[in-house]
């Protein structure tokens, strides 16, 4: 069984660094003046397989765009399985290809792995540890503490596709039509748009949590506040209307395509352009702006002309959507 | 939930990078000529807690360990944590606290990580993947593919400890003493061996599998085989007592802080006397020589006088040991 698998892991990811067979892999160091940065996600899926993706090609985007959002050239993943005693090879099979077309198509090579058995009962099919290394460029600083008073708030398109999707699939709710996972990797969307706003103060991925909680640790983390504009959120109609059926808001629902960035208010219509031009942001939009508010409340003018609080939700609102 | 494990891991681990609560932690380049190694171990050992350790000082021991058989000097771990719902907090906390230690005498931070539940069921209590990140000295170069006719194959100490102190917990045996785990960091021992053998053709540490896999696989990757001299290799008395009795060999038994080098004959004694000056190398030995075989046979000279085979064992003797 565990040489089944090291033989479907090395030729589905072959490269130089697997077939060198040790306990890691060495790689370069950065190019000069660049820094490193690490960052590990674990992935639980369920269900392993939806629409838009699965839990391999998932394991990829998820940690790419860590990486990304973080400013930084993804540059190798590893990779940890574990797998559960009679999780069908196939499925298995199915997966890791996924994850190396993904790989492939991010230009990011799964240099090292490893993989334990549980047994039956004792795991779920299996569960995918993926950790990135990327190199960052010199003075370039993106954080969640780096918003300011009068900044633009833009998101790249339309938010809560991906646990929709999830949830959709979980429950077997039959919508109109699909809706899909936007799971994705966005270096390459990330990259445009710190060409197109040299003042860019942060990126993030909004995903466990959605929009609101992404927002809400940004205002914790740079001590201010945000007011938005209910109108200008990009939702598709699919979402809003299987949230409207469930009793959900989608800013609460993850995402796992999509950037969430921060830029002087000077550089925003710029920064969106910028955005829409690329497909994976065709539906860009500023959605708001940073306040001075030493309360950090991130606030909503409603579409009914009202205003309402952004909370972050007291438990997790659905649990393994990533 | 979440806010309490992520308080529990700011303050077990705390350290600055963890402090900027971003998505990746950046990390300055490695020195002047020096490449990176990458190395990943998921960690899925049952029982949680037996004598020598715990899953989350294992979890650091074995990641600083694959970086240290590579030669490289560990720089930083990442940690991703797998809880299955209900898993009680204190067990939560002993382990992180145990593993804080580990990393903080090792010297390697712990510098980003993440946390998913799963339902109960659905997970075995806690899993934990480690990622280690490492610098390599310009021009250093082990691998299982540099072993040559000639060399000698070396161990840093007993055979066994680990395997045996999962399985005599994990099947309730009472030996007279109790068999203890030994896991450990070795980057300290490896740097010692470097230092001592300028020729060491490569390092390995024996853990799945035991001595007899890893012999098997370095002779396959170099396209050797070996003979080796039974009454040389170390087993303590409780390990051998234990495998006499349940009928197992200390060679297929793993290992979690022992070293297996293989250098040139002529630096070989220079490299015991160096392990043995060493508190984790104190029963080193040279326990046979890589021989010409276009078989790759691994071979034990018996303490009877015969020859045997030392070979792969064909399913995994013991599940869940690291």
């Amino acid at each position: 069984m565990v040489q089944l698998i090291n033989e479907l892991f090395g030729r589905a990811f072959d490269n130089p660094w697997l077939r060198r067979g040790d306990d890691g892999a060495v790689l370069p160091a950065p190019g000069p003046g660049e820094r490193l940065v690490l960052a590990t996600d674990a992935h639980v899926v369920s269900p392993l397989f939806f629409p838009g993706g699965d839990i391999g090609s998932l394991a990829v985007h998820g940690t790419v765009n860590d990486l990304a959002v973080m400013g930084a050239r993804p540059l190798y993943l590893a990779a940890s399985f574990i797998l559960e005693e009679g999780f069908p090879l196939a499925d298995l099979q199915r997966i890791v290809k996924s994850m190396a077309a993904a790989a492939l198509a991010a230009g990011v090579p799964v240099v090292t792995g490893d993989t334990k058995v549980v047994e039956r009962g004792k795991g779920d099919g299996v569960f995918i540890t993926t950790t990135g290394l990327g190199a960052l460029a010199a003075g370039r600083d993106l954080s969640g503490a780096n918003a300011c008073p009068g900044d633009a708030v833009i998101v790249s398109g339309t938010m809560g596709d991906h646990g929709m999707a999830i949830m959709a699939r979980r429950e077997n709710l039959a919508f109109e039509s699909d809706i899909v996972s936007d799971s994705a990797a966005l270096h390459g969307l990330a990259a445009l748009a710190l060409e197109a706003a040299p003042g860019l103060r942060l990126l993030r991925d909004p995903t466990r949590g959605g929009l609101a909680a992404t927002l809400n640790e940004i205002a914790q983390q740079s001590g201010v506040g945000m007011v938005l504009d209910e109108a200008a959120i990009p939702v598709s109609p699919q979402v809003a209307a299987a949230c409207e059926f469930l009793g959900l808001d989608p800013l609460h629902i993850a995402n796992e395509g999509k950037l969430v960035a921060v830029c002087p208010a000077a550089e925003a219509a710029g920064l969106v352009a910028a955005l829409r031009a690329h497909p994976l942001g065709l539906r860009a939009a500023c959605i708001g702006e940073v306040s001075a508010d030493a309360h950090r409340f991130v606030q909503m003018k409603t579409v009914l002309g009202g205003r309402r609080m952004v909370d972050w939700l007291a438990g997790e609102q659905l649990p393994r959507i990533c």
